[in-house]
C-alpha cells in the first residue's frame, strides 16, 4: 500500500486506529473452542465487527507461532480474510524482526510474498542491513521499533551518545536515510507522549505506529496533539483493549463498541488537524 | 542444558562446533527435491553425517518461516530427530527474537516448549523485558545480540555514550546483570576478532557464541586465542561453508570431512588451553 493509499483510507474510515490481534486461546471466549480454528473464528468476527472503524490490523506474530503449524495457518487464514473484506486495509506484521542479508531477505520474502502483509516491525540493532531487503518490495513498509512503551526501554534506547543525544534519536535519525517516508515509519511508544514533539522534529514527515494506548496506560488525546502532522502520521494501536473488552459470547459486538468509540475520538481530532470536513 | 552439560559434551566431542541449519529450498541438492520434506530429509542426511564433530545444532528460523507451517513443521521434525540422535546436543533457535512482556513470554513458550530448544537468540533493544520471561525457564539459555559480523553493526553499536563506552559494551555490561552465566550467553561476530580480548574483559565468565566464521571471514584460530576462557566459553559457527559445501549427491559426505576438519582444528586450541587431554 502506498502512503497516498494509507492516508485515503484513514480519511475514508475517518480513524487512524490499528487494531492488534493478539490472540490468545487462553483469553478468547471459550464457546469458539468447538470450532476447528478457533483463533481463527475468532479473528474473522472480530474483522466483520470492527473494519468500519480501523484503518489497520496488526497481528502479533508470537502468538502464532507459539501454536507452531496450526498458528501459521491460522495466520495466514487471517491475512487472507481481512483482504477478502477489505481490500485497502493497511496489515502489519509485528514480528520486530532483526536479522542480516539473507536471513533478512528470506523474512522479507516471508512477510511481503508468502503472506500478504503491508509493513513489518524491524528491530534497529543490526542497523541498515536488517532494514535493506524489505526496502527492495514496492508500496510495503518496514516500521522500525525507535522509542519502545515498556519499562526497560530505559535499558539501552535512552543512553545518551557523546553529544549528549539519545539512541533512540540516533536510530530516528539514521533510519532515514536509509528510505524515503514512503517505505519507512517508526515504532513510537504511546507511554512517552510527551516525548512525541521532539520525535517530530527529528521524523516531522515519518508514520508512526503507536502502541500502548489503552491496556498499557498512553493517552490518545496526547498521542494525536503531539504527534499529527498534516497527513496525520499515525496509525495508534490498541489491542486488549478492544479484543478482550468481553470474553463472553458477546464479545464482538464488544469490540465494535469500543473500536468505534476510539474511532469517533480520533474523528475528532482529524476535524481539529483539517484532516477530514 | 546446564553449563556443565555444555562444557562436558564440548569436551566429548572435542569440539565446540555449532552448525546452523540455514536450510533453503533453492541451495540443497536437486535429488532431494523428490521427498516429501525435501528440507527435513537434507537435515536428517547433515545430521547423521556431522553430529559426532558437533557441540551444538542452531537452526536459523527465518528459512524454515518463509516456507510458512510446512516450514514449521520441518523445524520440528528436525528438533525431535536431533534429540532422537543425541540427547545431549546443545540447539539453538536462531530467532533473534526481541519483543516484551506477555509477547516475549509466548515466544519463551513456543521455544522451550513447543519445541525443545536449549537455547534462543534475543535482540537487546527493548531492554529487561525482552529476555526475563526466558529466565524463568530452568536450565535454558538466552542469548543475546553484542556485537554482530555484518557490516551495518556500526550503525548503532560502535556508538559511545558520554564516558566513551560503545552500545555493545552496555550491553555486555547491562545483561550480566539480568541473570547468572549459567543462562546468559552472548552473540559477538566473529570478522571482529580482536574485539574479543575486550570482551572477555567485560564478560569473562559468559559463554560466547560466534557466528562469521568461514564463508563470513572469521579466523578460528584468532577466535580462540582472544575468545577462550577456563571452560571453553565458546560456541562457533559455521553454516554455508558446511552444509552446502557439496551440492551434490554426496554432500552429506562433503559436510562431515567439514565439520572434521573444524574439529580437528578446535581439538588443537582445547588441548593448547588445558581443556583436554
Amino acid at each position: 500500500m502506498t502512503k497516498q493509499q494509507l492516508i485515503k483510507q484513514i480519511k475514508l474510515k475517518k480513524s487512524f486506529l490499528c487494531i492488534g490481534l493478539d490472540v490468545d486461546l487462553e483469553k478468547i471466549p471459550k464457546h469458539l473452542l468447538q470450532f476447528d480454528d478457533p483463533i481463527f473464528e475468532f479473528n474473522k468476527q472480530i474483522i466483520d465487527a470492527t473494519h468500519h472503524a480501523a484503518a489497520a490490523y496488526k497481528p502479533n506474530l508470537a502468538f502464532y507461532e507459539s501454536l507452531g503449524s496450526k498458528g501459521w495457518d491460522s495466520l495466514e487464514k487471517t491475512v487472507n480474510y481481512i483482504r477478502k473484506v477489505t481490500s485497502d486495509i493497511f496489515i502489519i506484521a509485528d514480528a520486530k524482526r532483526g536479522d542480516i542479508g539473507n536471513t533478512s531477505a528470506l523474512y522479507a520474502r516471508t512477510f511481503f510474498d508468502t503472506y500478504d502483509f503491508d509493513g513489518v516491525t524491524l528491530a534497529p540493532y543490526m542497523g541498515y542491513d536488517t532494514v535493506s531487503p524489505f526496502l527492495d518490495f514496492k508500496d510495503k513498509w518496514s516500521i522500525i521499533l525507535a522509542l519502545t512503551s515498556n519499562k526497560s526501554a530505559t535499558d539501552f534506547q535512552y543512553i545518551n551518545d557523546a553529544n549528549g543525544k539519545p539512541l533512540f534519536e540516533n536510530v530516528l535519525k539514521t533510519a532515514q536515510t536509509w528510505g524515503t517516508n514512503d517505505q519507512i515509519m517508526f515504532v513510537v511508544g504511546a507511554t512517552k507522549a510527551e516525548a512525541l514533539q521532539d520525535i517530530r522534529k527529528i521524523a516531522p514527515d515519518n508514520f508512526l505506529l503507536v502502541p500502548g494506548v489503552g491496556a498499557q496506560g498512553g493517552s490518545l488525546k496526547e498521542v494525536a496533539e503531539h504527534g499529527m502532522n498534516n497527513h496525520c502520521g499515525l496509525l495508534v494501536n490498541s489491542s486488549r483493549g478492544i479484543i478482550y473488552a468481553s470474553t463472553n459470547e458477546d464479545f464482538a459486538t464488544v469490540a465494535k463498541n469500543k473500536a468505534v468509540e476510539l474511532q469517533q475520538e480520533m474523528e475528532i481530532y482529524l476535524r481539529k488537524f483539517g484532516l477530514i470536513e
